[in-house]
């Protein structure tokens, strides 16, 4: 098997995978625009319509053809007989002549021949239908210009965008309610191992309860995936093989959360070889926690094996299983992972070739210099992860970061 | 009514909202562990049991008693019966006599009077029941001790915490699998304006299709609360009054996005002040954009008023209410905005005394430097938003920043 490959830092890992992985080819989902937040758009979609479609005030006052104004000025005001009022939401029923204007809401139209808007606070009534304008505007002044906002047949979002709030937003005000998107990535969750129990069982002496299972779920969920839980099966290969078989077939991706003896990482490793080509990829990452990693493909189809340690797998998933979820989707523009920076209260010691990550706990929210400080604690703790709010990472050529080192921390 | 404070800093108007309003009282919801992801506990929870509730393996070797091991090396090894193994799930079946080891296996439990576990590569196979052992461990090396992880009785969770992908895991390995968690904060909706019409209608001129309730829907979703729209009502107060004092019945919370004219925001006031005591606290934030957002209070019910420019009304609803629905859910602790750090690529000017979030498109992602590019384009051209990556603040005492600064970039 091309197991070409040994312990390599995450990100050679995953774009080794991501090179093997054929080009996204999830099929379409149609959803209401309101159901959209998330998604990732399956086409190029353009503007059918200028926005707006029509000039707009930008401000309360007076519509009025700019050239009349030129040379205003509070000792010698320019005269604007009020033709008249375009009211919010209505076409302008009104057109200028010469020394004409026409009352102007923000948000509003213009009247016919206006090419300006005269603040109201610019501006002095005479009488009822008689205003002093004490101050030029410029042509366009306080307008927005149909199409200002975007033009008709511009492209306005790239296929594979992530749609956030204000797209969604762009896409109503458009007059578009539904949305071509990516299908959410089927990810197949298999846990593996003799110990390992539901979390409904009470567990016997040398059994505990599955975590990876459930924290994986919403990490794939989180990366907008649909999670698929294959439940728990025990050290027998043939049954592995069945259950892994059995749940590739329906989803697009398989994630197996093994133990953590010797010999059932390589049981994990013939599985992912037996599901089909090119099988295992990279079988080892240069990072602590979470180097017994394994990143395969199967068919065109990701498959990864996770530490069965929790703190280890949930690293390893940020670090490849996630940014692979957003590729399968088509997704151009993932998420950033969240950061803040704070200072260490505690030398972090590691060593020169291997990324570290260490979990830390953050205070002194919001109020002076935030502090991190390193939760240290085995990797088959998962408390370690639930007391901490970030992580931060010892780069690759590091032996170790100091106390009072401001430090980029990974929220998570 | 008690409108105390004129145009304030966004925190400071949030703080008096906050201040104003009662202790959070929402009722409770039950849910499955696998459904509780974002959900925010109602009760401390505790560990019911220790965990790990036996003494465990961290690697693959023998358990035996470190005091039998003291003393060897490589010259010297300690000899050690292989008095059986612990297979992985199993109670110890075995119990060592002194000299006598047993198998042990990574996350497996260790024979009885075990203290210690023996790397397998510091022992070498001498026949079918003995081993050498060329390395002392200490007591304890090697082990994960029962409550190592949590102990029984220890809070794992405060009331008020955001349940994250991890604190699932923790749950289910104390077999915790429905958590009493707050009910999401319901949010009503209310869009005003006689030229706003619902996205699905072909707008005659002087009309626009509605924007905000869908961005503001969106946004109300990802602070983690449930939107309830109430639709579109024009501009005749009694209309919007009778529409807003329904929804806040139904509601915990009502955000009312009317239109930008000064009459328009008058009657936005107008009609928190109407509906119940004490009515609207902060008029006006010193914030562009943003500036005539409402913040109030009705009988206990955090009300808000935002500016009907899309641009402002996201930005008004990321600094005031995201946080108040929080803090209404009870929240401890709250997702932190992500910022990223780029290298401002044009001058941006402000006026101090003021906030200003510019959107800005950020570039050369991942390779090199960050460069944020402000994306200018007045607040009421939705496209801006969609144009960009971020907002760059500039803060209240800086009349501008500078091209070539770094800066912080709120990712939006």
């Amino acid at each position: 098997m091309p197991e070409f490959f040994n312990v390599l830092p995450p990100q050679r890992a995953l774009q080794a995978l991501l090179d093997a992985m054929p080009p996204p080819g999830l099929d379409n989902d149609e959803v209401a625009v309101d159901e959209a937040l998330g998604r990732i758009t399956a086409l190029d979609l353009s503007a059918s319509e200028d926005l707006p479609s029509f000039p707009r005030a930008t401000v309360d006052g007076y519509s009025l053809r700019a050239a009349d104004t030129f040379g205003a000025s509070e000792g010698l005001p320019a005269y604007f007989t009020v033709a008249g009022e375009v009211p919010m939401g209505r076409a302008a029923g009104v057109s200028l002549s010469l020394g004409e204007a026409a009352g102007a809401y923000t948000g509003g139209m213009l009247a016919h021949n206006a090419d300006a808007v005269v603040m109201v606070e610019h501006t002095q009534q005479v009488d009822a239908d008689t205003i002093e304008v004490v101050r030029p505007v410029a042509p366009g002044e306080n307008v927005v210009q149909p199409g200002e906002d975007v033009r008709q047949g511009d492209t306005i979002l790239p296929r594979g965008h992530l749609l956030r709030p204000q797209d969604l937003g762009g896409l109503t005000a458009l007059g578009i309610t539904r949305v071509k998107v990516t299908r959410r990535p089927r990810v197949a969750i298999l846990s593996m191992g003799d110990e390992v129990v539901a979390p409904e069982v009470s567990p016997a002496p040398g059994q505990i309860r599955d975590v990876n299972s459930y924290t994986v779920t919403a990490q794939v969920s989180q990366a907008g995936g649909e999670p698929v839980a294959l439940g728990i099966v025990g050290d027998v290969y043939e049954e592995q093989l069945s259950a892994a078989r059995q749940g590739l077939e329906d989803a697009d991706v398989l994630v197996i959360s093994a133990g953590s003896s010797v010999s059932v990482r390589d049981m994990t490793a013939d599985i992912i070889n037996a599901l089909g080509k090119p099988g295992v990829l990279v079988h080892g990452l240069s990072i602590r926690p979470g180097k017994p990693a394994i990143l395969g493909l199967v068919e065109g189809k990701p498959a990864f094996g996770l530490p069965g340690n929790p703190v280890s797998a949930m690293i390893v998933f940020e670090l490849v299983v996630r940014p692979t979820l957003y590729r399968l989707a088509g997704c151009v523009n993932p998420p950033e992972p969240a950061f803040t920076r704070a200072s260490l209260t505690l030398d972090i010691a590691s060593a020169p070739g291997r990324e570290d990550y260490v979990p830390v706990r953050l205070y002194a929210k919001g109020s002076g210099e935030l502090k991190a400080e390193p939760v240290f604690g085995k990797s088959n703790l998962i408390f370690t992860l639930i007391r901490a709010d970030g992580l931060v990472q010892v780069p690759l050529d590091k032996a170790g970061l100091y106390a009072g080192e401001t430090v980029p921390v990974r929220l998570f």
